[in-house]
């Protein structure tokens, strides 16, 4: 994404206290092991989830102790998500660097995914309450509910829009909104406020994998520094292509489904395909709409530099080419 | 283990209080996931693990809701490593029973084990105070060290004595010793008491262990319900052929370095080079240490139906054929 940087301002010297937590936490006495998380290290990008709930407490007042402890957990689930969905992607590139289970095979890579949710939770137990516990363990509930429906759905070219969403909602949303809830629970918001935090988390959620999913057929892999295509070898319908069998003519549907069937199905030649129905411009117009919907609710809170911060950060998104 | 049953009468209607804690927790509103859970169900054995936590607070005092769904988590936490551990092993049977990697797919599996250990967190986190999430945080922490231990050893034929106590403490001990520890810290029981419980769990486990390994040499597949001679096909050394590289003559030792190297190494031919060093006898002789050791910890206790079960479950363990 662009310009980050300027976004990040009002956190910028609060994410690098997060890397320092989020390091401490995984540290072993077995040498090996601190080997693996020293490149699970080079997977680190945007930090966007950390960003997110650091901004959300900003926006709400002040920042804790507490919220760069949840951030650093926050991170560590995402990156054990991304660990493991390079096992079940056998994704060869992430971040420009090689993934783990290509480098050190996929039992170091479950086990390392294992390891970093483990911490995760164990970190998360080190707050004086059970909140955050409840919050992100209900969270990571609902993330592998998203996973299962997305490995349970493959190949499976009746995929609705309503099914996609609720794949999308689980596997991505919930965490970015429980992010934002976080941030704003542990800086004392009021429970509206609380609430139209992770009305936008779920929302920008929901847009940031749409934009995604639309990168992973038509993105430049060299750019993204991460294997493309993936959805299409997968047999994971996403929503340009949900949308494209539902609006196309009869024949074209036709060449879609034999297409989406075959066994290397070509990136190019699916995109070739979305063109007809404009389907990659309505899965961006759908992206607008969620942006919309999480700038919208941005505004119950008072205008801040964190809040100017969410909204810029959230039509970002729409620009990303990464 | 035979005859269970009558171990586990102090315990009996409390068991079947955490199954049903156990299936509450992990209800989806998702029917394929629900449909997953059932599977894993089939592979619930002994419940050994509940069962110690259990009686470790009876033989401290009272047993309390907290027990119960503590039981339940660790329960689900070592669910989640049997689903993920056949993963790893490209296991085909467990508890004769077809395993979810083989029947529904490695994708499949590696996410129903996540769904476990956050369902196993997310259950945890109900309880009123962090010290279970403390210590379960920190106990599946060392669960994945330890594992990661073991695949980074893989086909080391120079692997100590050392080195794999320290593989089976961590994968295998550090929870039954936490499910002691537990039991007997929800009962109030005095920290003296506490203390020679977590002892009395580890050494159990590490016994356990052992005779695990020796089963997968010397085990009847058919009475196990399960794969065996993965750890020889895995390249995993274990403490019978730990003994034997270090005691036999040099020619044997060869031999012996040999097979364990070759793609497709035989049980039987193992089994064979182990009896020149009375290998099995060594093996199962220290695991009878460590129950020795775990009956002498339990003497800190005041006698009652509980500790005479734990005392009984101990030995058992040296008695084992699944």
């Amino acid at each position: 994404m662009p310009a980050l940087g300027t976004l990040y301002e009002p956190i910028a010297a609060d994410l690098q206290k997060v890397v320092r937590v989020f390091d401490d936490e995984l540290f072993s006495e077995l040498p090996f092991v601190n080997e693996l998380c020293t490149r699970v290290r080079l997977y680190r990008g945007k930090m966007l989830r950390p960003a997110l709930l650091l901004l959300s407490a900003r926006a709400c007042g002040k920042l804790t102790d507490e919220h760069l402890t949840l951030a650093a957990v926050v991170e560590m689930v995402h990156m054990a998500t991304l660990v493991h969905d390079d096992v079940l992607d056998d994704a060869d590139v992430r971040r420009k660097h090689t993934t783990i289970n290509r480098m050190e095979g996929n039992e170091a890579a479950i086990l390392l995914g294992d390891y970093l949710i483990s911490h995760a939770f164990h970190l998360c137990s080190s707050l004086d309450t059970q909140y955050a516990s409840r919050l992100i363990g209900a969270t990571t509930n609902t993330v592998c509910e998203g996973e299962l429906q997305q490995v349970h759905h493959r190949g499976d070219d009746n995929l609705t829009l309503e099914q996609y969403l609720s794949i999308v909602t689980r596997k991505t949303a919930a965490l970015t909104g429980a992010c934002c809830r976080l941030g704003g629970h542990y800086a004392k918001a009021a429970p509206k406020a609380v609430d139209a935090l992770e009305r936008y988390g779920l929302d920008v959620g929901i847009a940031f994998q749409i934009t995604d999913d639309i990168l992973d057929i038509v993105g430049a892999e060299e750019r993204m520094g991460k294997t493309l295509g993936r959805d299409l070898e997968k047999h994971k319908l996403t929503l340009p292509v949900i949308h494209c069998l539902s609006e196309a003519p009869p024949e074209l549907r036709r060449k879609l489904r034999t297409h989406l069937a075959s066994p290397r199905p070509e990136r190019s030649q699916l995109a070739h395909y979305l063109q007809a129905t404009d389907s990659i411009g309505y899965s961006l117009k759908a992206a607008r709409g969620y942006i919309d919907s999480a700038v919208d609710a941005l505004q119950v809170l008072p205008p801040t530099d964190a809040r100017d911060s969410l909204e810029r950060m959230a039509r970002m998104i729409l620009e990303r080419e990464q």
